[in-house]
């Protein structure tokens, strides 16, 4: 039996769009729905307190299209979030991100492992929960990286001022000994390219994106809500519209239609 | 009587045009030559060896065209290159770029002074030597602006990554009390206006290509060397002649013709 119902998956911008692509790469029978919340990114220096408020007028429209999953992908969002989420619809499946240190405790070997993140991930208590539980045989050093985000939005994946922003955040943790560094964003496994570039071949890049799709699979197949195809793919925003558009072709690969939302 | 030879200007790139501009305006009779050293840019992370003898080409190719004169319109190859060239040709005229700092030290109220340069400038004796001179007053705080040259030659005036590359060289010196920040480097007045919002209204920004056009508008009265016009402007590259062809609008305000030069 399948549920031909969409995946709802949504961010704070187009962060959530490297996930989206995980997502479809391992379920491409699956229709999602992506709803931008380019009306109020970044996210990562606002309060707790209005991340989740977000959340929940965010899921409630994705909700109200016929979403039988939800994805938080976005890490500050899911720090801030995505428990409240739980509570509210303890029926459905949520899924959410979180920076990978447990997978990259245990791929380092120096000891030094650096996490790129925002503020907000940073500072978070789920954040800090995930370092006691994995991370207390290894040094881990953070990083917030103001600015990123929005080099990201803008579609600036190569441009000087990414390049000079992203090596500025990358140098410390590589003068420190990093020799892991977590990519604790949605966002920035898009410039893993300009961070590969940048860092010596033997450092390792962790995100989570693909083992998230994972996690997805696992639950939807578990929980018996596989679809069979096929596949439609919606995008919103709830900034302009027009500009998710400009940036679909190179953050999704190709074009798609975006509709305005006034959540 | 008049002198219509032109004068010779360069930098490593296209900062130097924003003391072109300045040389323009107090001098519209004067022509001009404009040697962009685009094919070595940036200077700031270059020995001083290596720009004393770009120096030194340069000045043999304007002089070749006729310069009457030369202005290094960047502090770096100032540091490195000026007295050099002042040995060689000891009857030209030469004028150099350095930091403002002594009409910083000035104007600072708080007593904290910034200077944004690039690494090979805060690195010169020249500027030691500047601080011991005009500086043994106030506090001195030096931020090397990594990447923000490449910025502005890429013609990214605004952009989210020079905003944010910006932000960070620029709230640390906030934070310790500056009131007055030296740009440093002619690269820099191209970013004053994301600059000017950045900082608070009472933060006063000194740059030098006004004092450098006076200046060399002083020497050429007093050497009899004024020209009456009309004027003509030439553009030259060591790298991309189109490149600078395409952000002559944005940096210099008006189209012109950009030879290479294969100095």
């Amino acid at each position: 039996m399948a549920d031909e119902a969409p995946i709802g998956v949504f961010d704070s911008g187009v962060g959530g769009l490297s996930v989206l692509r995980e997502i479809r790469a391992r379920l491409p029978q699956e229709s999602l729905l992506y709803l931008a919340d380019s009306g109020h990114v970044p996210y990562g220096e606002k309060s707790p307190d209005f991340i989740r408020e977000r959340c929940r007028v965010i899921a409630e429209f994705l909700l109200e299209r016929g979403a039988k999953a939800l994805v938080v992908a976005c890490n500050t969002a899911t720090a801030a979030g995505v428990a409240d989420l739980r509570e509210r619809y303890p029926a459905l499946t949520v899924v959410g991100m979180e920076p990978a240190v447990k997978p990259a405790a245990q791929a380092t070997r120096s000891g030094v492992v650096g996490v790129l993140a925002t503020t907000g991930t940073l500072k978070s208590a789920k954040f800090a929960a995930l370092l006691d539980r994995f991370a207390s045989d290894v040094r881990v050093i953070t990083q917030p990286c103001p600015g990123l985000v929005e080099c990201i939005e803008a579609g600036e994946l190569e441009s000087p001022g990414t390049r000079a922003l992203l090596a500025g955040f990358v140098q410390p943790l590589l003068d420190e000994g990093c020799d892991t560094l977590i990519l604790g964003c949605t966002h920035y496994p898009f410039v893993k390219p300009l961070l590969r570039e940048m860092v010596p071949s033997g450092v390792v890049l962790v995100d989570t994106g693909a083992a998230v799709a994972r996690h997805l699979e696992t639950l939807l197949v578990a929980r018996g809500l596989l679809a069979s195809g096929p596949a439609r793919v919606r995008f919103w925003s709830s900034g302009d519209p027009s500009r998710l558009a400009r940036v679909l072709p190179i953050l999704w690969g190709e074009n798609g239609t975006v509709s305005n939302c006034s959540v």
